[in-house]
């Protein structure tokens, strides 16, 4: 077991990756409201980029936030279009996949938008003793997922996945 | 965004496989039912086949219905018998899963039938930007599957599987 | 359609595996409270161990649980740290997984825990015929998984399976 | 043991499947001369089509040849350019891989064009009890894989696969 | 580097495992032929079973023999027949696949036997430090793939996976 | 068909990834004659860079050098130590596998060093359009994947995979 107060002393150090081909860091409101809800609870940013739709893009920026952060949120391209492809890329990287919490976030989201949830493929997993959340790139998404569950969640997770 | 005056004019044109391999077409009530629930919502159903438990049979039934229907239902052969095979020979064929849609499914089949639901397998995902389904054959689920979450759902989906 | 009566009269010969690095049988209270609601409901005990983290352990007491038993529960090892290595032995192995357990599981543990379940990789599926449960190791998560999924299904999960 | 004369009794029924976006029926030089090697050993061709580089097409056209047929030759679509798409198509699907298709195709390429032979992805299965190649579709690679290998060994593994 | 003093001197402890539904120990030539030519090289075999063609018999005597064998030598069931699984049940185990020991096999034996080879699924691997050998059933199969390949590399594969 | 003249005008920028935790750029004899054999060739070398056997560094460096570089080749990590991860990093990254670059490697390293190839994990594949090479990180190793293969197919593989 772990005792509470190791726990909350885990040091986060967030990185938040908008994945989107039209977005500038402008006009990044989701990207914006993540970074608002982490500043809230005291978790530093560490990194922060808008990229486009492209697997090679989003591999570039997640490996380049590994090398400093250990809590990853990207948001955005987890949708079924032609081009969303953030699924796609990070999946195969995750040497442990945390099914859980894209349950828990579309049975949390179907409270809110009913099935729409379904075409939601929020993910999270683990890369290299790190936590790598994948969430749709919508205001009402990244505040259910990064209030309700990572920022929660994610001194428990971490002081597990450090060990 | 894509409007939803938009979204409500996608055209849908569904195929009904039943899987089974004792059932006739005049002995299919799960596919009658879906036909019939798609019907009353103006679904047209393009394509309707009752077809054995074996993996060439599923994937050459929903090739041909791929040809012609955007929205792909398959009823049966879900199970863990010996014999279900209706997800091995689909789930390969997914460009993209959509989770959300069997967690969903297995929500909402928990407050009918309690933890019964874990022996199913439903599921759904894209190929080649069209919505397949895979769901269990008994009336309960094929009612619960189309019309609490596939009709409702359906036209969002293929909006942006399109795209 | 199986009929009740049938479905009631499935033998089931129950494993326990308790996988923890530093328990002895002695300390081994998880395990202990498995046995301990198998019996209550006249489930028979054919195999117990406590064994340590590792993939290859894992396996061997699993392939020796499965000689005589068809319902295999190990606890312990489905989080999330570097040695919990439980999912990673056991997931190749499924000829069918069975994604409602877990998600069943922690859709009834987050009325418990609430989000704190998103680090559960609970999972179960199908070996040879034979239902196989992976949960994790503490006293609140076997109950749970035990009492409430477990013990209702497993005479239907065998009748299937075993067809 | 299979006795040789039982071998040498299978019946092979080929499909000849031309993956190319640009030819036409007229124009494929490498699916006729595949049919024409065919037809010289006494094989008959039962099914044969031109299609697009695409993952259903490919998918589709692969459906409906293993209804009638047990030797299935896709030629084309094997490389590494973006359009290039038959192994991702087919690969999926098979329940048995046969790795030393492709070695043994690649070896004997090799003496012919040396290291160029690196961009082949050729590779064979089984799909259904039936078996499936997907060789590059150049006349030199199709009269290899066909001539030196496919004929000499399909009545051999069709005899195995089809127990 | 390691000095090839130290190679030489890795303890070497054999399993051979048959897997054929219709022999006895009494009619095992192949396993027989493999235990003379590691006895001729001075390595014990530890181990020695005739098993039926299941994957849980198959994983179950795997996983015995790798307590106390650090060499598994799998002979028979690598074919495409339908009951052939030896592969279906040792590979998911692997943590590294040698693809080119059957690659190597299959061009030595391309010399032997030509291009019936490419029906052979020879494949090797490490699971937990220790090799693992699936071969076909053959004598001349066992001959080439022990003589030429295992006994040669056993103590180098070892040496390093080890480490 | 791509005209010759056209393949022998196809810029390469290679970069040169030695996977080592015990070197220094000083000691890296297998990246050295790497960089040399490319010079030679006038094969420009547009990043290098040693790292250790870790999974986060080797995909990081991977990442940054694909940035400027649309020929990747990796050396070390490639065996089956229990720190060798480089194929573990790197597989599951490619869009598409090159399996005849293995295969053609372990068979003309078999010439040189005979069964001893079976322990090389030598592998490549396409990402994003790129070609990046696995290759064992000793002198003759490299000398023979990069003067015998990559350098004459390089430009070859580059004007298939960027079309």
């Amino acid at each position: 077991m772990i005792p509470h107060s190791h726990i909350s002393e885990v040091p986060v150090t967030a990185a938040v990756i908008t994945v989107s081909t039209t977005r500038t860091k402008a006009q990044d409101t989701s990207g914006s409201k993540i970074r608002d809800l982490l500043a809230e609870k005291g978790i530093t940013v560490g990194w922060y980029a808008v990229i486009p739709d492209d697997i090679s893009s989003i591999r570039s920026a997640l490996a380049e936030a590994l090398l400093t952060c250990n809590c990853v949120i990207l948001n955005g391209g987890t949708g079924i279009t032609h081009d969303d492809c953030t699924i796609e890329a990070v999946e195969p990287l995750f040497s442990k996949r945390l099914d859980g919490f894209g349950e828990i976030f579309r049975m949390k989201s179907y409270a809110d938008i009913g099935t729409r949830t379904v075409l939601s493929r929020a993910l999270a997993g683990i890369i290299d003793k790190k936590a790598v959340f994948c969430i749709p790139g919508s205001t009402g998404a990244v505040t259910l997922a990064v209030s309700e569950i990572i920022i929660p969640e994610i001194r428990h997770i971490l002081t597990h996945a450090e060990r």
